[in-house]
């Protein structure tokens, strides 16, 4: 069996089966996005991405800045959205021996300017060999309450941070490769290589029921909450707000907006739950059920999961 | 530049210059074993080590578990040589789509037995596809005492664990290929696809000046320990001792089995200072100066460092 037929959440499951946690000082293991344990009154939060080049980034294209940045922000938007604040790294670093210095020192400099951004240091790391150029990083946290996806709770709201779909678009022009850009283009193509994680927002997480940072896409993660929270999210299309240099972008490629909104991945922003009233974006509902549903008008259509899989 | 040119640790210091770390709950950052951090009355110790195909092992020689065993002990080693108890490990998994999953299985059962035999849980993990089989753990231990490389002081006692060499010399018998191997030879090849970190020495860790753990050579991590501690170190050559299945091996491919002692790297040994008797193997002293040095009778002769680079 090729682990490409298993598919990427069935590998997990299988792999994690043979690793059972049987710690009392894990609050949480795997299933969200940090691990949280407990180490004297301190809750600390452990997550770990990955940047390989030829599967996220292609060398030739991106700014080595973008990618130490990007790299750094995957990692606090997982703290983030569980509640807590990036305290420190380390960066695990397997390079081709003819890599050129200047690119790695410009990974280097992206994960300062984001050390700065977020206010975490990285403190170890390691160096290897490789054919395959690829940049590891892991994060530790720490927080006084764990808010993960699975308190999820009828009756509650649904927000997002920001309007979606830019890095998706993003994405799609970079790969377009033209000569010349549009101003809005170029802002797209910003918010896909320079994307924030909401450490902005970490009070409102707090008040959250549940909470789930968007980076496989709003459907697929919302999917998340809806599976371990056992409960049916209603988004409503109407809610969903559509960017202006997205909307300008579906009209000169013709494409259809709420395809952006609902599946772009490496988004960085948050999706939450709460029954109080969040200075957010409310998009939708939470009800007795389960999956993610859009609601337009009177119909309710359930949502297929298209969201990024490695296998 | 290449980094080649650059050498692993000219790369290493170069871009943890580019990251200085102004944090006063970091005791210890880069430059040892593990980097240890203050949280409440805890001190934690968080270390990364990583398999790469092709640089660290040949996937169609290796058995997988040895594989998860020795990725789990590579970081268990770090832990214990600065003092602590091994607790959470992330495993960040880049891996072909065409991998079989019996092979990843395999890695994940080794890792199940490193986690039983040395008392810690992985709790986390990210998986990603790549075209090279990469597998990434990184590791956070707990402990009430950090010890490192920087405090030998003149007077004090070298001491190691075990007889050193197996390693090397069981990497050189599977790079032979053979279609058989004699009894000892086997006993070497174990060595060196099932080290064992050396957690039972932990109290004597605790009770020494420094510690270190030799993975990438005697003389290459005593200097480590030199370079951090300011000292000069002397290593007699009489007291070292040639395990026994190592003799055999120098016999019959006619080599000098203190190449092997002196220089092989992955050993998961320890190597220790202390100025009181422990109950280890004493192979020298520490004086005022610098270096690695050996003393046959009254001869003393500098050694280079020749430890294992990935560049």
């Amino acid at each position: 069996m090729k682990i490409e037929n298993l598919g990427e959440f069935g590998l997990i499951d299988k792999l994690n089966q043979i690793l059972p946690i049987d710690d009392k000082d894990v609050i949480v293991g795997y299933s969200d996005d940090c691990a949280c344990v407990k180490v004297g009154n301190d809750l600390l939060l452990f997550t770990v991405d990955i940047q390989v080049e030829g599967s996220h980034f292609i060398k030739e294209k991106i700014n080595p800045k973008d990618l130490g940045w990007k790299l750094s922000t995957s990692n606090v938007s997982d703290i983030v959205s569980c509640g807590g604040k990036p305290r420190w790294a380390l960066v695990s670093l397997a390079l081709p021996k003819d890599l050129d210095y200047e690119f790695i020192k410009g990974v280097y400099e992206g994960i300062k300017e984001a050390q700065d951004y977020y206010g975490f240091f990285t403190i170890g790391g390691n160096v290897s060999s490789s054919k395959q150029l690829m940049i590891d990083m892991s994060m530790v946290g720490q927080t006084d309450i764990f808010v993960g996806r699975d308190k999820a709770r009828v009756g509650d709201f649904v927000y997002i941070s920001s309007n979606l779909g830019l890095s998706k678009a993003g994405l799609e022009l970079i790969l377009m490769d033209k000569d010349s850009y549009e101003d809005f283009e170029k802002k797209l193509i910003e918010k896909h290589y320079r994307p924030k994680a909401r450490i902005d927002l970490l009070e409102n997480v707090k008040k959250s029921s549940s909470c789930i940072d968007i980076s496989d896409g709003l459907v697929s993660d919302l999917g998340h909450v809806s599976k371990r929270s056992k409960v049916k999210i209603v988004i409503e299309k109407e809610k969903l707000p559509i960017d202006n240099n997205l909307k300008i972008f579906c009209q000169k490629y013709n494409k259809d907006p709420y395809q952006y909104i609902l599946y772009s991945g490496e988004e960085y922003e948050l999706a939450l739950t709460s029954d109080k009233d969040l200075d957010l974006i409310k998009i939708g509902y939470i009800e007795e059920g389960e999956g993610v549903y859009l609601k337009t008008q009177e119909k309710l259509e359930k949502l297929d999961d298209k969201g990024f899989r490695h296998f």
